[in-house]
């Protein structure tokens, strides 16, 4: 089964490189016309290919784009979702080759945004458009939805997923936006945490006081915000928040030794850490502690003056930004609750605390044993001739909770990656063999749905391991 | 007594701003020629107004100036101790003229050095002028000594005072850079906190770390790094580090009485600060709190990201700057062995640390009752026609303690700096009412040093309060 894209093939590639020559960086207002001509030209490929009802919709921000293909009555219906905005490309002196020139050099492609996201997107319009060209047609119903704002957090998403509800129902989604382990071993993800950033401001005296003058009568904001930091967690890794752990989910010995069986060792995590030492919950893997149990993190600090020379002084506020990965059944918005009382209650009257929160996401888990699961195994089996490993992530990626939550919709994460990519990192590169086999796959993943046929949506719904 | 300056006074001016118009900024090297023109052109203001063996000495960067006129036999010496480097004017936007312009707008001169420390310098050069101008002769002997390096830490300074010491023997050393409490309100300053300046480095794992992948099984330099600092104080303000306090003199109750009349009450000290709450070590008043005790200030943390967007990041390393004041009879050296061996002590074997030391400088205290601080008091009641107050500092000038300890002479700190003068921060200047009064107020204090003459040197070396 598949159609091998050989004939095809460098026109696929010079679609491609046009698709990675646009410089959509979200993040960037001087781009904002590029993601607008970037959202255009991905909306002329999809009717190319044989979509309809394309629609690129505007929002506060970037545009949203949504094309279906309806005309396989009785068959599931497949939410294929990408995002085709990227990462700015700073420092650009540290790319090899300019990063919007989608530079081709041995096996790779090279681009910002060449795997992040828009080759892995690019692997499904591609599947879909060889099947329209052999057959006609597509084995199972489809809608596509691609954003553009995914590298600021998807600020317009969930207001466009409440919305398009009713045309957006679907039986199963599908996002590659994920790692593989290697070009022969791919990786089905099959949890995330969630995430809960927050910044805590701590202010003390009205100006910077020099520290002579000063230094032993007043409360140091810098230092009270160190003091309220060290507070967090206790001598043995564990948060102090009161209530924090009091949602978080328990997992059986069968699903810990599944766990224990696919996942990382603790030696292979610290290497890859580049530490000699573990930290943190006692009584859990290293694997366990940064994918079933919850971490809270002290990402940047701003404070006082570390420059050149030597200031003796007394800042008048210090911040400090907090991230907490969350997991089942932890709900951000409690949490933040919980946070802030802490924080409230531990803040001496010496000194005023703030805190803001900067950005919410649930975590997700998904039904490894749901037939979307199954469809996907396979379709890696075909595809790379291996069968994928199952894995948790303690990173989050917002969209599936949401898609989850919102539209409820289990959700597939066949991702592309591989780990030498340089996501997010100068000289991003896509590893040209890995996309062809992509490409076959997501046409695989297609049929298996198909195949698999009479999912009932219901029962696909209730397959979904509740993360409320 | 004393020659008043009005014929000459428009001469003075000019000759003042001349060099105030030279940017001998010590710390930017695009300057480093200026420093050297300003040097220059100083030691040619010594030699005319009648100075002997004026040398302007190189050193690894900025020359340090001498000269003398030691025709007073049987008189008293004295030691005059300025610095013709200034801070950089940054930001020079804030400025209303150009900082280094010496515009004269109402009462005041502006200009970056008008009030720190060219204007006091200069009141003791245009003091000894008049003086040979009217007689041909000063009534003491004189020893000059000008460095270009204050603002950057005296880093030449300590080498030149053991290679010249007995060039530069004297019985009283005077500085003129501390303040007056206001134009009317003169001030002698009789003890000064040391310093000393560390930074600590946490290093955790090799690279920055994705928060999601790691977060919970790794510990966090910037989290260890708080957990260290959060361990410097106890719940009450006092440091923990072993044996910090040993040395810390206990003053008597008569001095305390003396401070508590003299000194600033915690309303004013809170006042000044901007600060609604005091903080420290109980027992104390804040006065106290920042004078005869000692303090430990964290100045600067940097580490992890702080910028626009959320990054979800565990830094590889994460950096503290801390500042601490000392108070007799601490050693800047001992205390900074204690600091390493508690650092050491307390880092977890999940990270590493390492502690730099950045600078040192003693605690310096001069006894009130020695004669040369008589003289400074009668100079003042001439000049300003009020009797100074007595007053410590919490703030440090290492030269102080450098000249009590290695040329063993006491140190007279007369200071003509108004509070408003904006020392460091933009549109400094010099208020010229205040600068006429300091010229005369220098005069008196030479006379009153030579009528008090037949000071004998071992005398005036036994009544320093010993700092070591």
């Amino acid at each position: 089964m598949g159609v091998v894209p050989d004939a095809g093939c460098s026109r696929m590639l010079r679609d491609l490189q046009a698709f990675i020559r646009i410089p959509s960086v979200s993040s960037q207002p001087r781009h904002a016309l590029d993601v607008q001509r970037c959202a255009a030209w991905l909306g002329d490929q999809m009717r190319q290919i044989g979509l309809e009802h394309v629609a690129v919709t505007p929002t506060a921000r970037h545009p949203i784009i949504y094309g279906d293909w309806l005309h396989a009555p009785g068959r599931p219906t497949v939410l294929i979702y990408g995002h085709y905005d990227v990462q700015p490309a700073d420092p650009v002196s540290a790319w090899t080759s300019p990063p919007f020139a989608a530079a081709m050099r041995g096996d790779h492609l090279f681009g910002r945004g060449a795997t992040d996201n828009k080759g892995q997107l690019f692997a499904h319009l591609e599947a879909m458009r060889s099947m329209f060209r052999a057959r006609g047609r597509l084995p199972v119903n489809v809608r596509c939805l691609f954003e553009g704002e995914e590298e600021i957090g998807s600020p317009n998403l969930p207001a466009f997923l409440r919305q398009q509800r009713r045309r957006l129902v679907a039986d199963v989604a599908v996002i590659s936006d994920t790692r593989m382990l290697g070009p022969r071993q791919p990786a089905l993800t099959y949890a995330l945490r969630g995430n809960l950033a927050l910044e805590v401001e701590v202010r003390g005296p009205a100006r910077e006081l020099h520290s002579g003058n000063y230094g032993g009568a007043i409360h140091n904001p810098l230092q009270a915000l160190c003091e309220l930091i060290a507070k967090l967690h206790d001598g043995t890794g564990r948060v102090t928040i009161p209530g924090f752990y009091d949602r978080v989910r328990r997992w059986d010995a069968a699903e810990r030794a599944f766990m224990a069986r696919w996942g990382p060792s603790d030696a292979r995590l610290l290497a890859d850490a580049g530490a000699n030492r573990a930290w943190g919950e006692r009584g859990f893997s290293l694997y366990e502690r940064t994918t079933i149990r919850p971490a809270l993190t002290v990402s940047g600090i701003a404070g006082g003056y570390t420059g050149p020379g030597v200031q003796g002084v007394i800042p008048p506020r210090a911040i400090a930004r907090i991230g907490i990965r969350l997991v089942p059944d932890q709900h951000p918005r409690e949490i933040d609750g919980l946070v802030r009382e802490h924080i409230a209650r531990m803040t001496p009257p010496t000194v005023m605390a703030t805190t803001r929160t900067l950005s919410m996401a649930r975590p997700a888990v998904i039904d490894r044993h749901h037939p979307a699961m199954r469809a996907a195994a396979r379709a890696y089996r075909e595809g790379f001739g291996a069968d994928p490993v199952y894995l948790r992530s303690g990173g989050t990626i917002p969209v599936v909770a949401m898609v989850q939550g919102m539209l409820d919709i289990p959700t597939v994460l066949m991702g592309f990656a591989l780990p030498d990519a340089r996501i997010h990192a100068p000289d991003e590169r896509l590893h040209l063999p890995t996309f062809f086999r992509s490409v076959q796959t997501c046409q695989h993943f297609l049929e298996a749905i198909g195949t698999m046929c009479e999912m009932p949506v219901d029962v696909s719904r209730r397959a979904v391991m509740a993360v409320h």
